[in-house]
């Protein structure tokens, strides 16, 4: 069974560290990828991380995670709230999916409280920085051994 | 007059007949293409068939229709409950426009009732599985043949 | 098995050709049913075709219809977005049921963009003229023919 | 031209006078239909008065009016609230059509207070008693003599 | 003072026991008036029992019940979430009027869980199967016991 | 007992016959205020008959008309929708109130559909033109020919 | 297997008989256990009647019934339209829950029209006054007659 | 500064691994407490760990928590839709708060969509099981390392 | 700093004590004029009292207001539900602002609940009949003393 | 006839003066217990104070009232949004309810705009801070006096 | 052709420049004025420039406007959520209308983000400040140029 | 500081000038372009000036402008109404947006009403044709030279 994961970032997030920090804090999607891949290392898993701004770009990984991936962890940033595309993309993907926010969007606007996302993940994390993505690479680590 | 027909296929359609084969069903894209093809030599009619994941894709090919085409047979799929943009682009298009999708979506969840597709469309077609492409050929053919 | 299937219409369809032509164009209702019957000899299919203006009559033949065919074609007009009687009446059919309606009532008022009927139905086809209902005969035909 | 109305009256209005005065008041439908036809001989008209219980009536006796009346002038009752049938009918009607409620009804329950017939009509009169027939009679005959 | 009760049941009921039976069960309309029939002797009650798919059958047995009945028990079935008539009808009863459905209601699709005969019943019973009809009958016995 | 009628007329209505005559027709208020009289005349009642384009004076008005009229026939035109001041003045008057609106109301745009008014007034006619306004002076000399 | 049933009160139930006799009757909730109890004797089963004021209550008792009740009677009154602790609770029940209210509920205010734990019980019964308890008793024995 | 952690839990987790396994898993919520232990062992930090299936208590705890604690993680469960209370006293808190949900609400009925504690809490974990739990231990060790 | 406080009154509240006593009592806004004055002398303040049933002369009085007085305790009776001029003006005002009805409007008309006015005023009272008006003035007095 | 008063107060107001005197003040509830107990004084009634954060306990001590108490003044604080509980007790209690709150909570979160207890409160004062409470001991005060 | 324009303002507006600078700026409507007329010569334009806090000024203003201006350029301010009564006036008007706010409206209170009178003008400019009115004034510029 | 603006366009504009001219007039995107080039020139202003219709590039030219930009002009077009992502790029710019649409969006589809766009512009233009453009040109130079 495969041991690769999936960390998916949405539109803006290129930005992160860079932009807002008293939401999203001073690190940037580097630092997220290297603290994943330490995690995942700890833990015997692979890591693909991308970021993209294209709503198609994230579908056409989530499509190539198919045939390669375990899991994917997901922060789909403001597509999260206006993206079926992306939902049925991951419909389409039987393993886990974790979703992941770094604010705690039920403290912001009212349009960022639903997530179509939320209706197919398996978890969602929100609110908890950055650490969110490492927190769910420990749950996705947690969930391939116990179905392998 | 143009005897040709659009035939245009939105995000995640380029998985159908490989995944949640109990709502799309067994066919690829390339067996209802052939289909497509067939019924429409039958009608003395032009396909130009196409399929992505980006909207900006369907709004260029629909642009491009507006030069070469008298019908565009549209699946918008996720996008048909999110685009404004698609729905913008087929405003912009004078001739036929029929939607078609696969699954009777009025059986699945709420956000996939309404298409703003279907306020531009001359007619839709959903839940009539892969056949509903072709008998919305055999529908665009007796619109031409009326109009020319 | 039944090759019988029953084309049903509600309320003020045995008006068609006759009133708002811009709307339901000049075909009458004995125009119909002769091209249904036309597609079904086509098919080796039986076809039971009748209109009404009582809910009650509608919801009667399809009681009988449980017995006798294995497929209904329903234009219900006004009852499909105000009858609970007959969307029960379909769920206590087992065969195939499409739902056509004449014009595309998603480009019409808001009250007729929900029909009970779609609720149940197979496939929905509307806006695509009278020419819905020789294209669901078509769909039934395959259909039926899957299943002997 | 015809000098003919129709004047219909929908469900349960066969008890009036019988039961809830308090809303309703002591006159009876056939009070109403004398003060109709002695208010109609006044101004050269015809009367046809009617009343049922069942929406498919209403439906055919509109369908009639198509070929012989001028006008009709209908109190939906219960239907008001509840029948797209009988709007559907009246909107292949061409003529004048008036629109009478005997109470109040944006006093009563708020499922009372939106009619489908309103959407269709050329006038509503409500909480004018049964006078209100009469003055929509009055109505009717001012409106057919400014055709003619 | 009258000891007879109206058992009325609405659309699709005439279907009873042969219809999904995982939601109604397998007695027929039948056996629930035998065995209403024996409750109502035990309380030296009379029975009438009647099933219409019409909606102004309904609404005549409910004027009706108006000059001969102390109690209405009535199903209205797919009626109780549509028909305005019914309730009006039964506005106009004067005596106790006790709602009955078979399944419960507020565990099924949310157009069921409103019932405009709810308004006025003195008393609803849902989701206790077939039974509920004699239980109702025991109610309006009890009932009818207090007044007289 | 007062025999005095006070007809009040609400913003814009001083351009009537002047504006939007595929709306509010080609009478001028004067003209209105003339058969008014004329009807008045006939039935032996006093009319006092006013427009303002400020709601107080619509208001003052109203509580003038509580030591004075007997009754009180308003078109409060756009107020309708607005005016709670209204509402409450009308709130403060025991008489008879009889609402008018010269077009059908409920085929305009939905916030033309709700009036305030409607729910203090015994009676509302629109849709009925500018001979809304005698047949409700009718409609007074019959309450009050009831009240005497 | 278990004879018990819990029939269980919430809030203010304490009071039946003592306050608002218009709505809830002069029966006592005494008054109801006997009645309870006898019918209870009749069939062979074991009865468990408790009040709360406290929905922490209620809930203890229902996991209480999970060890030793065949069926659950619950008036849950006021925590009816306001606890999810309840429904929960009822929700890690295996057996069968009647729910119970005096009063017809739909006839009250609008936030009284929706039941939390409707959505769990196998039937609902309300406005039978006191008698429902005892009609629920009955159900309960017909069904675990059937389960045993 | 304190170290010390409140881990509160509400109505009906103390059935945690009894019920709805489907849902909720099989451990209980000593084998969570156990977890959490351990995991905050590591971490240098103390737990308190609590349970009760009435609001009041959690209340009280949080009251208790102002005085002696640095963070509370808390799952309220039923509560979450419910409680102003809840919320209200963890707005009187000046330190992290922690949101856990075992199962992925946004998943489940819409009444649980919405939590009243998610527009206080820091941040949200649902659907990680019961590793939301621990988690949310190393989260709030990450902050009170911060702080210190 | 300014010790007048502006005390305005909104339509039809001229008629207070001569219209529907069970709603609004027996005493008239000279009494209550005289009762405020009483009040505000105790507590070494100055009074201006006013009512105006124009929207536009309370705006100019709260303008006036800017200049002279300390507080402003307004009773903007039909005006609360639909003025944002008013709204604005008092945003234009620095001083406290409190809100008086004399009714409970939460027990009135679904419109009458919500009060433009509430989301600017420091503190609103309603259903103490004319007694809120002197212990506003009381809680002005207080205000001003902690200012001064 | 009883003189005496009860004020309740609901969860968290043991925490009075102790957090967000940005929102509450700094007087603690022993405070404002002296000076209800001041005012009363002055007036010749007795007081009993008592707070809770249980909802049992509330509706006990208004039950408790319901021998002993001429009036209730309630803040029932996060209950006002959610307890039909804390409602239907008032509902039994035949006495003046007055309703605190401390902040005015139409300029707070839109959940706090509704309150429960407003349906059957008297009279409501929010935002007049701590001196609310004497206000309406005032306000009972009068209230006895009249009806003595 | 009229070459004359009309500049009316709202309520409130004659505070501009002295009340919430931070949203309204510090220029007065004097200045405002200045600028309008500078601007207005440089294009041949007369300016009638007013302002007023009551409704039926700002509407009888517009009833003027018909018959010597060519533009009204509309800062409605409070009015644009509220008055029906400016829009039916704006509707009898043939000419140019544009309509000004200074704030970004849609930035602000929902309440603000609707106008009526937007449902009428030709254009739209909010959020630009004091100079939205040359800006308006060049496009009536614009457009009557185009026009002559 | 920065003197350059952006000057972007969304999804359709390519074909401006090409279709729809009733809506969106007759000059094409490179006449706008020349006119705000000509516009910018006599402020002493730099222009960059692009049209996409995808998303994604148009949130890549936003992040762009946050190193080289002091302004941003932008038509979302349909984007207005569904992008979050957009809206989340300018929320990452520090400098001047401003909002325009050719058309008046008040004044079509309600969907069009709002634009995410919207909540983040300091000011919003539309109606105004393509002569909005240098409107808002001029807005960017004035508020640049404040700020400068």
């Amino acid at each position: 069974m495969s041991r690769t994961i999936y960390i998916l970032n949405g539109p803006n997030l290129n930005l992160l560290g860079k932009r807002q920090p008293e939401i999203y804090g001073h690190e940037t999607l580097a630092d997220v990828e290297a603290e994943c891949r330490a995690e995942a290392g700890r833990l015997g898993l692979e890591i693909r991380f991308a970021q993209s701004n294209a709503e198609y770009q994230l579908v056409d990984w989530i499509h190539e995670a198919r045939e390669t991936a375990a899991a994917i962890i997901i922060n789909p940033a403001a597509l999260s709230h206006t993206s079926v595309a992306v939902l049925d993309a991951l419909n389409a993907f039987d393993g886990v999916v974790l979703e992941v926010h770094i604010s705690n969007i039920h403290k912001r606007e009212s349009f960022r409280h639903h997530s179509f996302v939320s209706g197919r993940a398996d978890g969602v994390i929100c609110g908890f920085g950055t650490q969110g993505y490492t927190l769910a690479v420990q749950r996705a680590g947690r969930l391939l051994q116990k179905q392998s």
